[in-house]
């Protein structure tokens, strides 16, 4: 069996079968009846109300808030992330997210329920308001990836 | 232990705690931006396409379906249905499903979902263009009931 | 439908589908192949493991032991406790365990992994030598009950 | 991020949150009390009835059993299972067991529930008395390889 075929079921897998078929019609009702812009800004409307629904303790460093996000998502068996300040931005990469993994041919918004979490952490830890988040490059069935870097 | 507290543990633990938080976010977000009557619409549509995506095999009986159905929801440990004969009409009530249960104080639409699915399956099934479902009576976190009847 | 339904149809949602089958069969093969007691005594160290993978913080009270204790079986979907100090003795009931729910038909066995679990717990908090964890009266698919009191 | 962390998270996750710990556990406590060929035929004898409780249609083919294998293990979300046919010999593939993953480092028993599961499903479909199935090489976190072969 091929490596590709392993990580197709444990992409599955890693999603509780409970909800992949409701996901799943979720996800096909919006496709037809939305503008892909306006289910990305819902789907980051989600994360933001997760983000207030799973705040983080107050934390004094990049590497703090990963850690304390890395709880929540440990939590609730939704992946984990790793957070690289690269001086001028951060890079966020978000790793075996179920929502992703599951919706990887359903179109980029897969990625915004955790773009919205992010934003709405990191404005609660202080974010600038100069600063926003916003997908970066590279992002697949396994990785999200966000760069949070100036905006104005 | 009262046997209430026992049931609200039961009904949060019968819903996968993956997708507790995201379905919680998802109906707020739902319940602030838009009217009911349409997050209901949205919801049963979800459903037919729910039930499109789970077909049942051709049954020749009540009896036949509701057992074809309980196949599905068994799959997925979403509760079980029972369905009756009243001779005018049949009464369809879906026992412990995680969303009518996690979503109790979201709104009548927790029921919308179900309601969509068992129309799809219906209408499959060869259900006459003057039936229709539509919500029953007395519903509650642990019980959907609707109704199947004459509606011209 | 009756609540029995319901509550049957929840004892079982509780449980995740993934391990419903190898435990039962793990639990059948432990029935033909050992003594009840033995069995018992297997369960209450897999317990007594389990308490020590996760350790309790340090606390000053019961109540807060209760606390503590239920953060983590939040965690795992594993029910709730409430202990009450009745004077001589700590009555501990343990609702909505799927290991108990599940096995309930498999001998009294069931209710001995969380009778390790809150042994160790009691012993790591400081509990006395002259103390120990008994099985109460009363126990059913939906509570497990112990009872702390001196034992010599 | 590596692939390597990606698959780490993905084998985590896809084994309920639920039984983790109770699982790692049992696995701890095997360790210590008994030696590693009597968990072996423990965990083969458990595969068997969970066999025996999910048993297979009968099929004409190898193919078919396959299909009919994978069936009860999408149910389950425990992986999927390839068997080619070498002639001589039946190779068995089963990736993305979620058993196997979380004790890929309590010893080579993680394979051996898998071993009695399609040795007890082999025997029913006819298998002759002549052939066994042993573990075959290159097993992995991801990989449990049995082979079916003529042992007298």
């Amino acid at each position: 069996m091929s490596a590709s075929e392993t990580l197709d079921l444990y992409r599955l897998q890693g999603c509780s079968l409970q909800w992949r078929g409701f996901v799943l019609a979720m996800a096909e009702e919006f496709k037809d009846a939305l503008p892909e812009a306006d289910v990305a800004r819902l789907m980051a409307r989600i994360g933001e109300r997760f983000a207030r629904a799973h705040p983080l303790p107050a934390v004094e460093s990049l590497e703090a808030l990963a850690l304390a996000a890395n709880a929540v998502w440990a939590g609730v068996s939704w992946g984990a992330v790793r957070m690289q300040d690269g001086g001028s931005e951060v890079v966020i990469e978000h790793l075996a997210a179920p929502l992703t993994a599951l919706l990887v041919h359903h179109g980029n918004w897969n990625m915004s329920f955790l773009e919205g979490v992010y934003r709405a952490w990191f404005r609660e830890a202080g974010m600038l308001p100069s600063l926003d988040l916003e997908p970066g490059p590279g992002g697949s069935a396994d990785v999200s990836r966000y760069v949070l870097r100036r905006v104005s």
